[in-house]
């Protein structure tokens, strides 16, 4: 940020009175802009014993797979914000259920929520932000072509509850962007 | 927003290519100015079977109490926000828990995410955001004078879970910011 989105003065970066944080502040209009973490929300789509992933159009990760799942808008709900994912990027109804996980990436600002969900019919296809959409069972879930860490932590756990027959809500910290290792 | 916070210039609302949104955009620089929704995250400090609440010495709902909450900054995890928040208006020190309530406040654009918490000693006292702070039981909450629709729902789906022995993670709409009535 370098202009004051209200007056168009250029702003500076410091703490204003009574505030621990520097801040770009208006100069002009005293104006403070802060800026918080966006969030992330997503669900896992299930049908039968298979999930619904989708191959990316899109950069950044172009050509890898992951969950649908992107910026909450203003205006609408997690599950909202969920359910329309599903249909931007994959044309897919989904029913979208409990909260799984949710992962704090500290480093980039975002928080992620990954619901369940629950693919209401096969009438799925690639939006346009994807190049294919396809169901997976667990042994050909593409581990070593995940865009994010976590994508990759959430089916990580998401498995690990399936086989214990526990569902549980996962959370935890991501504090690089680099995928870890493998399954 | 009136001004690219990058170049200065005038932004107009309209629908980039490829979008499906009105978006703030910049006639000269062409940067696009996504809004999104933001966090307020806050925990319940328990000390045995009380739980410490805050009157507000700020606007909004100046004088009325809340639990510690507040608007997550970037570079922290909501655990950190949390506990952060409860020693910026307490002075507490808190060991923040598992989430106990996710509220969607979609009106305001606001998701509030509430953990459980220890209160890990009796040294608190108000923060310059507090008139007072103080430990309550239930019998003594002051259900008429909280501050917000969600601290209410947070505060009344906590004295339930803990009458039915049960702890599970809430998930609810909020989709008016007047306060319910009473209890």
């Amino acid at each position: 940020m370098k202009y004051c989105s209200d007056c168009g003065a250029p702003v500076s970066l410091r703490i204003p009175p009574g505030d621990n944080l520097p801040r770009y502040v208006c100069e002009r209009c005293q104006a403070i802009h802060y800026q918080n973490p966006k969030l992330v929300v997503g669900c896992i789509p299930e049908r039968g014993d298979e999930i619904l992933l989708c191959r990316r159009a899109i950069n950044p990760r172009y050509g890898l797979w992951t969950l649908p799942a992107g910026f909450m808008e203003n205006g609408e709900t997690t599950a909202e914000a969920a359910a329309r994912e599903a249909m931007e990027e994959a044309n897919a109804n989904v029913a979208i259920g409990s909260l799984f996980s949710l992962f704090n990436l500290p480093h980039i600002n975002q928080v992620y929520l990954i619901f369940h969900g629950q693919l209401l019919n096969a009438d799925y296809a690639p939006g346009t932000e994807s190049l294919e959409v396809a169901l997976f069972h667990e042994a050909n879930i593409p581990w070593d072509e995940l865009a994010f860490p976590a994508i990759q932590r959430t089916l990580r756990y998401y498995y690990q509850d399936r086989r214990n027959g526990t569902l549980s809500l996962h959370l935890g910290d991501i504090t690089s962007s680099a995928p870890s290792p493998g399954k």
